[in-house]
């Protein structure tokens, strides 16, 4: 799809996740001028979801990537257009944005960026292979699915501590896997954790490979100080090292917090008027498939009645 | 549905609409022991659209009563139980709250309200008839369907010119019926409004009755003044005279804003803790029914890990 240099837009939508696609969804259902960029394939996080249970309304089991194409779909039906292209800067001038890609660039009186976090990786033979089939980062998304099984989770910081202790009200056994000596988590929580009796931790160890048939079926492990080999038989494995968000080029346009994520008011704008945030890449977002679609609509509404000539809320 | 007294819970949520649902399915899903209690029938706001356009990824012109009875079904699925009943009273008991229904009271450490709102009604014959008929209470659901045809919006206020301007993209015409002698909104919306060729004004004048056969095909009106009545043929007639949050019971227990919405944080939680606050009762809601699914959706997210034995977030 190729665009003419410095086309006009009502509204840019930077990512084609739930965020993204339900915000595209309200913009161009009203009418405003509405173009969303995309890396790669729409659908982001959920994408890569095999079984979806909880987007409520959504038919249980249906597949991420299904879900993403229904809401492409739809909102392209209201006359969303989409481009598939690596937004490369946002440069703001007079009232207005420059959204700068490798194809062109565009002018667009309000941004919505809904670019999501990556989930940081292993990067260990298997991992890839097994998403969706063992391997998991989300505890909420997925505990459901292993009712009465093994399974480990690997990390040690606060985030991952709260994952595991989650998981025990599921997993019939939850082994924490950590590289360090100790978890790097906070005393009350490390005190917590070890009171579960389904709560086992193997400190020193390294996981080396996720192995299995169909799906993931067991670890294997190194420790660190010894070199020694070892395997652990699991259903899945939920990897909660940290999210990566991708705000690069964001960094010295809106405001981030410690983590960098970006900061918004409850109308999902950030502090720079017409710049909004929505999706898992916002501030205390819960990063669910609905609570992202719920922020993009957010936004739109906020936006729908008051752009160009429609002018701003008094 | 009998319940024995005092029966206790995790997690209590008030109201069965999109945001009280989305809720539900994810404390169940969390295996938080969770109750939903309706006061009449699921579903909430969308139970009376016929035709659903805009929540992302569900099959376009689906109905409102069908979505509802699909995210009940789902969190049914998982462990929401169900109770319908009218609740009389939330109240404090220690770290506890006790919530009062005409048939029995409930222990729980969580609520979530989600109660919505009422739109307020013109109480004239052929209102209720034609609801999702040429009724509408929502320029951003229905807007849409009214492309290039005539269409009146009922209401003097800020939030209905904000409607009418909004309308003058979709209709052909929008005549504004007011009783007063003139609007009431600000003075800049006034003169935003009479700046748009498609958009009329009826002042003094009240609308006495709406008809039509299978649609809405026109209004029956009265001058106030001297009492002469006229027709208006429209294909729809947008009644924005405002909200009524019922939140009765609630006045004394957590702030509101002016207007009588509930005030929360961004992982919608109130000033009280442990009393939760989600989708369009809530202060600045969107009032769609994807953004209070995704309000729901947030709310069970921050409680479904520090409940219980599961502890508070440190």
């Amino acid at each position: 799809m190729d665009k003419s240099p410095n086309e006009e837009y009502d509204v840019i939508i930077i990512g084609g996740g739930p965020a993204g696609l339900a915000a595209g969804l309200y913009t161009a259902r009203a009418k405003l001028k509405s173009l969303l960029i995309e890396r790669s394939l729409v659908g982001g996080t959920i994408a890569i979801v095999d079984q979806l249970e909880n987007y409520p309304g959504f038919p249980i089991g249906g597949s991420g990537l299904e879900l993403g194409k229904l809401m492409h779909e739809q909102a392209t039906k209201f006359g969303l257009a989409t481009l598939y292209a690596d937004v490369t800067s946002i440069e703001l001038r007079d009232n207005q944005k420059v959204v700068k890609t490798a194809k062109s660039d565009f002018i667009t009186e309000k941004v919505i960026i809904a670019i999501g976090t990556k989930r940081r990786k292993l990067g260990i033979p298997g991992e890839e292979h097994f998403i969706s089939k063992g391997v998991s980062y989300c505890a909420t998304c997925d505990a459901d699915f292993y009712e009465g099984l093994p399974i480990a989770v690997v990390g040690g910081d606060n985030a991952a501590v709260t994952e595991a202790i989650y998981l025990t009200k599921f997993a019939a056994k939850v082994t924490m896997i950590n590289r360090g000596h100790r978890l790097r988590a906070s005393s009350i929580l490390r005190e917590r954790a070890s009171s579960y009796p389904n709560m086992e931790f193997l400190f020193g160890t390294a996981v080396e490979a996720i192995e299995g048939g169909d799906v993931v079926e067991r670890l294997q492990l190194r420790n660190v100080k010894t070199g020694e080999k070892s395997t652990l038989g699991i259903a899945g494995v939920f990897i909660a090292i940290g999210l990566n968000p991708s705000t690069g080029y964001l960094k010295d346009l809106v405001p981030l917090d410690a983590d960098g994520y970006i900061i918004t008011d409850d109308k999902m704008e950030t502090a720079v008027p017409g710049i909004f945030a929505v999706g898992d890449i916002r501030h205390n977002s819960a990063r669910q498939a609905i609570t992202a679609a719920g922020d993009g609509a957010t936004a739109a509404c906020f936006i729908e009645k008051f752009v160009g000539k429609y002018g701003h809320l008094p």
